[in-house]
């Protein structure tokens, strides 16, 4: 008997929608890396959509790749990117900001999350050392909405992150990998729009989100937009059938697709929350996204195991560990009740 | 009216196959970054073609990313990749192997190709120099099979070559993005077994040759096979959904799929090359696979382009200037009989 | 009236006897980059004295030049160096590790130190993980001696964190840019030929040590050393006038001078902490080298700093703070005695 | 007996001006790294030699470092330096740019020049260029002066160079390694004042025109200057005892010493250009500086040899190869006199 499967949101294919697309238009041709007219629209839409008409938006395929192209077009030689030590790219990318030259400036987060006045005081605090030259340069902030947990940033915590780097001259990315996740929790109050205006880059994650595999750049402010399509093929992030990734994006972004697969997936996980919390078993965090911690005994772990694939996340004590279920828009009402009635 | 287009081997999907595939496997619940079992089939299969059971097989998105990752897993800081000038990572690559720390040697080749002798002459010559501690130490050979220009390296000049490398220990790197052109082309004297043979690593291109995108690097040397995983993911290559990439490879290595849509996209381009000779046109080289240089005049190049779609490739003289017709397994014998007729 | 200065150990030139042998050789014609006679002795000396007759030794001119270069000679990209989060390569180097590409992996030190079991742990998390290839390799381990707070390793300590390190295959890495007044140090128990033993590589300071400027940079483990002075080349350490390099150490080397100023300097800094003590004042940390950390209130380090200069290293609470006060060769008797009686 | 050596301008110390007040200033203590009273003061003796009271002065360690600093700090990832293939970066400091991750875009030079035409073609070849994202972008242009054969550019030729670069919003790098001699020379028509205006840096090289060591780097593009020491610090340039750097320039800054010492040398070695030339020797080139690249038979090479030190640069043909002589501030009228007596 094959396990019913909640252990990521990037273990399916995509949504059939794209799929019919992309067979339609197998035979169409196109130029490459991005010029055609299907990324052309996808580019509108997403413009439409945040409100950014002059937005630069650039499709790459990967999230690792996404982080280190923007990361490294950003900063000079001498400056790091502020992040929590939980962040994607401070955890789980082989180094590869590194990899570019530049430290990760990391800060203890709170249940994935930073805030502004630790940005703050690590600005001030370069810039009040003496021998501040010696010492990487804060250039840049990296957050996660959602974060690497599944928690939100509320929109007051964001306005004052992003108050904090607009002050600081510090350009505010944020990583998107599972943005529409975040847009349609319960908890959210942020917009998409509201996004883009408060910081610099950030991208709509299309591989956690519905896609086969694609994420979108926009990039609001101008300065940061310079010569980015260079850094993409540089970094070997380049698609050559570009118009594959222009497809997904831009029905994504069609009659709102990316929202309601993100709603599903939210629901659904939530309803995971929700019998788990029943059974008395407490969550690593607070998450109303489409991650999900519950604190299990080990017994219970091996008992749900034979029937279901689920992460490992951290021990939490002899007697117990915390693991992750994440829900996505192929998981199943009928998955999740089957995972329910096991409980 | 939309013009037939030979200008790239890009231009479109992927063979249907691929796709039909893809659409049947979509809700197939995989574990992610190529650990899944069609990946794992496929690299069975690779290796068998290759006739060689210990290979590392992995697979990347594309072609800079491959060819970037290879090598700066292969180098140490000091040392640079011997390659032909107009190779592709010292040409158009936007120095995706200098971002990675190391010089591209170049030496001038000629119709694409460098020769054994070369490579031992600049290896000489940098052990001869008294102060070759000053100078990038040559660390490894990178060439193109077929090369950019179309060419092809005969079997006794790769096994010259090869010989040479081994001789003074310099990993020798093939660079396969249009392999399957190379390795089915009437005047190719080289089979897929002994190329793995002759080198320590080498890529079987997908993106140019059937697939939507993709490269299986192969690594014979099992010295330079260590970790290599880790740079892949740090480079940016590591595809989420894994099981794309090798589901492509396992459908185009089935069945002789791949050699079959190579050898039709050689002999369309042959009956090309065909027809501008018999119409008196010089080709800029002497290309037998799907890529052909004709030199046409002013005039002409601007009669066919009102109907064809083709790429400038660099001015001959005041009136003539050769141009690129690509051929690929989507081009039809309508297209080139078309073209035939037109000229 | 000029300060008495104790704020670090690179205020002043160098021992007389290197002055005077730079004069006496100014005019002597040598070949550059570290080729000539004076270098070889050097070399020689520092071979005899590590009782490591095959070592290599070369000569850079800084301490982060040094540190860096060594690095990059020894990881692959994807892999970092294990060190303390208070590691000059860490805190105070501008991200020189990072410039070429790879993370350090910070681990909290006590006073300045790090233990084998937190190398150990950190090794076994890593192959532990099942993503491993996701996070970065550690590949090597950089520690101190005696470390940024002057501290040092005990005989034990260090023999444990050998093992452990040759058991993980981690190279390790020993900062000896205060090298002298760790070995001179009355609490000390590790000799030079133990040091040089129990690691792969290591470096004898002397820019903080008595010389102008300089690092000799042993490298006892063979496999290391080969094409280190490519590295030193490329990294710009390699000094054109390398005589002036190798007569430092030659110098310093000889007639154990750079033991006895270094047991100077340590014996003025003991007497700086008994007065300290003395009067009452805890030490920040329990050095017993050449670096002091009282911790004094407010108005005794404004009462000190208008006779003294020192270095304001931490806040300790709103009415203390910790501050620094080095001794070097250059420290008088004179010196130490009127800071005492001022106390 | 010694040999009389002619092989480089490195080979002894410094002038014996220098080497008194470091002998004076040996137990002087001064904040490190640059910050000193003696290098500001040799910041303003640069300033008012070169009349330009804004730039930016700092000092550094040696060539290598000086211009891979200067050049990592200006590029973005994407872009190169364009230089003569025979520029020092290209060609003898073992890939030091590309380790910052930057490519050398080679140009042929002409006796170790390029043109203004080249950087222009260049130029516009790359934005003409309908794929130049996937190509490194010309970032910068780095000539040396004089050029590692010994010519000078004429103030017409870096007019030129100027304007073009100044059009193209290239900034222009000069390496004044040999400066001294470049502006000491019998045909040079440009002041440091004109030098200073035409390009945006450039260094006034000490390490072998009469110090121990060192560059003071001139940043009159205030647009360039920013942060400049924190990239000096991460690339290892920033030495502890500053003051020496400070006291070198600052005493040959004084008193015409720096171009007095240049003249004497330019003298010499235009001595031994005439006694070659008289001899019925040609030159390899046209070299009006302290640099003369005579070709010479095999058996007056081995002749030579016995009684004097000299470089082989490159052989001719069978029976004649180019040596190079140097002369500097060391060398002695009967040292040039003798070689010419043995001629």
């Amino acid at each position: 008997m094959k396990k019913i499967r909640f252990e990521c949101d990037y273990g399916e294919g995509a949504v059939w929608e794209i799929m019919d697309r992309m067979m339609k238009t197998n035979l169409m041709q196109t130029p490459g890396y991005g010029m055609d007219e299907i990324s052309e629209s996808a580019r509108a839409r997403i413009r439409a959509l945040c409100k950014k008409p002059e937005a630069e938006v650039q499709f790459l395929v990967g999230g690792t790749q996404a982080n280190m192209t923007v990361i490294c077009s950003i900063l000079r030689p001498h400056q790091g990117v502020v992040a929590a030590t939980t962040g994607h790219i401070n955890a789980h990318e082989t180094g590869a900001v590194e990899a570019t030259g530049h430290k990760v400036l990391a800060v203890p987060g709170k249940e994935g999350k930073i805030c502004a006045q630790q940005i703050e005081e690590l600005y001030r605090a370069h810039w009040a050392d003496g021998s501040h030259e010696h010492i990487v340069q804060p250039g840049m902030v990296y957050i996660s909405f959602p974060t690497e947990y599944g928690t939100l940033y509320t929109k007051a915590e964001l306005q004052e992150i992003s108050r904090v780097c607009r002050a600081c001259h510090l350009p505010l990315f944020i990583d998107g990998a599972r943005l529409g996740y975040g847009l349609m929790s319960c908890k959210n109050d942020l917009s998409l729009e509201e996004i883009a205006d408060l910081c610099d880059v950030f991208y709509i994650g299309g591989t956690k989100c519905g896609a086969l595999f694609g994420e979108a750049v926009v990039i609001t402010n101008p300065e940061l937009a310079r010569d980015f399509r260079y850094l993409i093929k540089q970094r070997g992030g380049m698609l050559a059938k570009g118009r594959l990734l222009g497809l997904q994006f831009d029905t994504l972004m069609s009659d709102d697709l990316y929202f309601r697969i993100s709603e599903h997936a939210d629901r659904l996980a939530l309803r995971l929350r929700e019998a788990f919390t029943a059974k008395g078993y407490p969550m690593l965090v607070d998450s109303w996204t489409n991650q999900q911690f519950p604190i299990l005994p080990k017994e219970e772990i091996d008992r749900l195991s034979e029937q279901f694939a689920f992460e490992f996340w951290e021990k939490v004590d002899e007697e117990h560990s915390a693991v992750r279920f994440c829900t996505s828009w192929a998981t199943t009402e009928e998955s999740v009740e089957q995972l329910i009635a096991a409980l």
